[in-house]
Parts: structure tokens; sequence; C-alpha cells
């Protein structure tokens, strides 16, 4: 999006809401039969796309298939491709980690070392949460960081944990420790080409220690391995970047983060549709730009229960009147990636969009379902052309050149 | 596809068989008639293209008629604009020469000079290739390379031959030494600066004595202009891009040469279509991705022979069941190029690309042809996203990012 020129960008009153169904897009379960979306019944969505336009994006290139950041990060404009998040940031963001600049981020396995100090499970046999965290409310109490980093240690799930080191000192050019082997020891820190640091220093200092808290411990989790050393980049953020001062009203952690890595202000945090709807007409009036993340079309997805899926693309669109009703000058419905049912994964299968707008060309898609929108006037194209299209839909740019 | 992110590639036992009709693509004779894909009754391409999905993509830029060098490069993932293969190479591969990286490779148009030394024929009154052939054989036995220079001669058809210097002392950096105009002398070698270099010192050398041997001889064809000057320049292999073991099975040398230059293994080469399933049945279980090249539909078409490709196209249809029993991950049916018999040329008319596979997202196209494949839900797109698609469909790539 090097090529988009900022100088056509309006600064007006006009308003644009912005809803993501995440994981939207889907496959049907066999050949001859209907996917998701063609599954559901949804008059409402029907019927706007029959007055406004669609199209089916790829999310980053075509045959790729998305992470949640680089997917949310390309729906706001952004080139992923070229500006990766760290996997420990996400890690960080998916719980809601007030994350400085200062900070590196490290995801975080317990593993199970033997006597002879090598690594017998990697993920300690999936220990529970509850043992997650009674093992880092130990590590927390011992652990002694060097004079001038700050530690925290937060569960995120099973065996899986977050650390961050707040510092000045701090680079994160380290190497995972995790050899992503068996029965051989963990790797100590090191730098991506080898070599000792500040940095790497102190993380093998924290590790020794680490061993010795945990080796006294009844567990099967008796060591970390640490993965996606990871800061937080400095991005340009998507007011300087679009001209739109934005909110978000995102329930789900991970989404938070990512809106905040942005700079989008976070208005509020629910998860249902209606309520969805309620809290973007309640902050509407704050902002030029307003994101709605809806997750339950992608947990159904992940989840492989295509019924599921239906009944949340239906419940998503019992809630379309309320957001019509919020007159908005661009009502954006799409998604950041499929997650088809069937592959109970994330999917590069391209995503539907939606504008709807005064001024949106009509095509000939009658319904909301990704067949119809392959034939929409929005045609198919990459993702990153999304938001200049919505800023053109909701009156925000003006012409190039005389 | 710099931008592709190789790291997302998977390496497991999913199998991808490739099917390239030369030529495919087409025009109908009349404004209100049929293309030769529409013509051709072809019930088991037709079942396919309902059952999976389908698009038109532009071989390199919409607009542009590629070389079968560029086309397959491009089918193979690679930015054929920007790795052009020099013609004298391709002229090498094009009669399965086996070129080696020390090897300068030259066109040579056998021409007529009069008295004076200047041109009054380029093509020598288009010899046959019979007569090529005697005089070659004349010139191989009086010509002297200097020590430490093979020279390799070799009749392409009719005035056209091919010239292989192979030493260690050589470059391409020639320019062609056909002026492209009559009643002028040839020009003698220089660099594309008009400068000298020992590989101009060497092929001036070599001219002088051809000049000599054949003026002896009894033909219009009394010397040789020599144009092309090419070398093998080192490209990732197919594999290390891709991550794919290949095979090719292509019985025409154009089609082996240009897959030995991407790396791929020459395993059969038959012709017809059912025997190239045979071969691919045969040999898919050695390899990852199985290149297939049918040349008939491209034949017929350059022949500007309509009913004939129309045959061809109707006699690959018969083979596509046996082509869909080897169960491939991922099943492509598509063309580097169009080739209408109206036209008896290549032409830049976006060619079908048909990907069968059980996480193809089905679409509205209910037959195997140009005007139906327009509204695929893979889209109008450029061929180079094809391999990035293809492998996704094979379920050969991961996501990107968290």
């Amino acid at each position: 999006m090097s090529e988009f020129p900022s100088d056509i960008i309006l600064h007006n009153d006009h308003k644009i809401v912005f809803v993501v169904l995440d994981g939207l897009g889907g496959l049907p379960l066999s050949k001859d039969g209907k996917t998701e979306m063609e599954t559901a019944r949804t008059p409402n969505l029907d019927k706007l796309a029959a007055e406004n336009i669609c199209g089916c994006f790829d999310p980053l290139l075509p045959g790729i298939t998305p992470g949640s950041g680089p997917a949310h990060l390309t729906l706001f404009g952004y080139d992923a491709l070229k500006m990766p998040i760290g996997r420990g940031l996400l890690a960080a963001l998916g719980i809601g980690f007030d994350v400085s600049p200062r900070d590196v981020c490290i995801r975080v396995n317990f593993c199970t070392l033997d006597a002879n100090g090598q690594i017998t499970d990697r993920r300690a046999g999936r220990i529970s949460s509850e043992e997650n965290q009674r093992l880092l409310k130990i590590v927390r109490q011992k652990l002694e960081p060097p004079k001038g980093v700050e530690l925290f240690l937060e569960t995120v799930s099973e065996h899986r944990a977050l650390m961050v080191l707040r510092s000045d000192q701090l680079d994160d050019n380290v190497a995972d420790t995790d050899p992503q082997a068996l029965n051989v020891p963990p790797l100590p820190a090191k730098t991506h080409t080898g070599q000792s640091s500040k940095t790497t220093e102190i993380v093998n200092g924290l590790v020794k220690q680490i061993r010795e808290i945990l080796s006294g411990v009844d567990s099967p989790a008796n060591f970390m391995l640490l993965r996606g050393f990871a800061k937080m980049r400095p991005i340009p953020s998507f007011e300087e970047k679009w001209g739109c001062k934005a909110g978000a009203v995102a329930g789900y952690p991970m989404y938070r983060g990512l809106a905040r890595l942005v700079g989008m202000e976070l208005v509020a945090g629910p998860t249902e549709p209606k309520k969805l709807a309620a809290a973007a007409a309640k902050h509407l009036p704050d902002f030029d730009f307003l994101f709605v993340h809806f997750k339950y079309t992608d947990k159904t997805g992940e989840d492989g229960d295509f019924q599921a899926k239906v009944a949340q693309i239906e419940a998503f669109d019992a809630a379309v009147p309320a957001f019509v009703a919020l007159k908005a000058s661009a009502l954006v419905i799409t998604a950041d990636h499929s997650t088809p049912a069937k592959m109970a994964v994330h999917s590069w299968h391209p995503v539907p969009v939606l504008i709807a707008s005064e001024l949106a060309r009509p095509d000939d898609v009658k319904s909301f379902s990704e067949r119809a929108m392959v034939h929409g006037g929005l045609g198919r194209q990459l993702m990153r052309n999304l938001m200049p299209l919505v800023l053109a839909h909701a009156g925000r740019l003006t012409k190039f050149g005389a």
C-alpha cells in the first residue's frame, strides 16, 4: 500500500462501520452441498447484498492462509506480509496484556526434563491451566530478575504461558530455546546468528533460576521452553494512515490487542451480535471508523461444527437491521479469513466483502454467499485494496490529480 | 512472487498432478460461433469443472502473448518477465540439446551473400532441412575451433540451426551478427556495447572459417547469421522454490528442456492422452508434483485446424477418468497460453484453469470452456498466482503468522 496517495484523504464527518465476521467464508461438506453461508437463512444480509456491492477478496495473496494477526492488519490496510507480528507479541495481545514499547514478549511452554536434563515432553503432559497458574505463582515469588528489568509471567492455557521482560536494555534478537525435538537438552538463549548479547545473558540467567525453582516442585512441568521473542514495532496508527479516528468494539483479547496495536480506542467488549450493534450505536458518535468484531463464526468453524456456524451466521443476520439503522456512510460486512467447518482451521479461500453505501454501484449479487459474491461488482482482488474502497464509498477520498 | 513467504511450505505426502494442455484456449471462427473448447464434447472435463473450481488466468500480464519458455516458467511459479530465457538457450532446449552451464547457445540462420559479401536472402531461400544437414556435416568436418573450445552444430529445421560453444572462457555478451536488413554485409561479432572480447574474437575467428568453408559449396546457403547468444543462468530449482520433488511426463523436446531447466526429473515421454495418464500413474509414487504435457492442442491450433483441435480436446477428455483415478490431492488442468485455430499462433487470451481438490470451493461453472470459466471462483488473475493456489488446495501450505 506504499502506492496509496495519502494526500487524497478527506477529513469529514462521514462514518464508517466495519464489521468483521471472523472466519466467515466456508466450504460445503460434500461437493454437491452448500457452504455455511449458503445454508444459513439470512434475509437481512441477502437484502443488503442485493442492494449494494460485493466481492471476494484474498486476505494476503491467493493461496496463503493468514493467521489472525496478519489477517486483521490487512483488513486495516497494512501490508501484513511485510510487517509480520512476532509470535510472542501476538500471544501477549491474545491475552490482553498491556504491551509497552520497552517489552520483549516471549511464548512459554512448560516442558518435562529427565534426570539428565533432556526433554522428554515438550508440553509437560499438557498440564491443566490450573496447574500452570499454580506453578507460575511459585516462580513469580522466587524469581529475581536483574536490576532494571521488570518481569511478568501470565498463564495462557494448559502448558502455554507468556513471559514479558520490560527494560530499556533489551532487544528481541533471540532465537527459540525450544529445540523442537525430544531427548536433547533445551538450547541456551542466543541471537539468531548464534551470538551472545546483553539480552541473551539476562534470559539465560533467568532460565537458570527457573530450572532451580521448578526442580523443587512436584509436577511433570519442571522447566520452561521459550519461543517467539518479540517487541512491538512502531507502526503508523490507523488514524495517521487513513485519517479516521477509530474505535474498536471487540470482546476477545486477541482482536482488542490488534486494534490497540494500530492505535484504535477500545470502547466496548460484548460478543453477541445485537449487543455489538448496540455498542456500535452508543459509540459511533465519537469516532469516524468503528471496527466491530464478531468471533463466533470463527470459533464454530474451528470446532468443525457446521450447523453451529450456520446458527451464528443467522444470529448475526438478526442484528443486521440494527447495524443498518446506524446510517453510516459506509457499512462494511466482511471477514478476516475463511474458517470452513469442513477443515476446522483457517483457510486461504477468499472472503466475502459487502460494502453498503449510497454510492455502491449495484451488481448482480442477490444473496450473501461465497458463490454469489464471486460474481460481485468488486470482483476478486486483494484485501489490501479494501480500505481505499471503503473510504471512497464513505466519501472520505477526493480525486487524485486535476 | 518475491513476496511469497516460503517458510509456510509444508513437506508432506500430498500429491499434485499438473496437466498442461498446450495452447488450449481458443476463439470462435465467427462472432456467433463457439470456441474449440465449447465445440468439443467433453463430458468428463465438464463434470470435473462442475464439481471443482475454475478461473481464467493471464499467462504473463493482460495482453501479452507468451512464448513457450516464459509461459511454462510462469506456470511453474517463476517470474518469467524478470528472468527471460535467452533465445539461443530456448533453441537448444527446443531440440533437446543437453545444455551445460559452460555452453553459449546460438541461433543460426543460413543466409545468402552476393559476390560483394552483402546479404541477399536472410534465409537462403528457406533451404530444406536435408540441405541444412548436408551443409552442417561439411562445416563440422572442416571447422577448427580454438584450443579449449568444443563446438556443436545441430540442424533445427529449414534454414535454422543451433551452434553451441562449450568452454570456460566464454560469456554470452555478444550482439547478433544478423543486421536484419538486405544489401548490407553481416555484422562482426561484438559485445552489446560494441566492444571486443575474448568471446567475440573466438566467434569472429569461427565465422571467418565458416565463410571460407561454405564459399566452396554449391548451395544458396553460403553463410551463417548468428543470433540470440545465451548461456543457461542458474535459477532456483522447482523443488527449492515449492518444496515438491517434481517429475515431468512430456514427449516434446522443448518442454522436456524447460522441465529440466527448473530441475524436474524427466520420467517419460509419451504424447497421447491415455499414455500420458498411464505414465503419470506409474511415476506419481516417486514424486510430489508431476508435470504432464500434452502438445497436440497447440499443434493443431498452430496449424489453424479448428476441427483437429476440437478432436484433440475430446481425445484428452477421454483420458480424464484415468487422471482422476490417480487420486492426487490436487489435479490441475490448465494451459501455458491460448493458441486459437482462428489465429494459428500463440495469443494473449487468458487460459482456463481448473483445480480439482477436496478443498476446492465449488463455483457456478458447469462446463469446461473459456466463456464459463470467466465466471469461476478463481476469477481472472495472473498465472503467477497459480502455484500458491495449487499448493494450498493440495494441503501443502501452512498459515502465515499466528
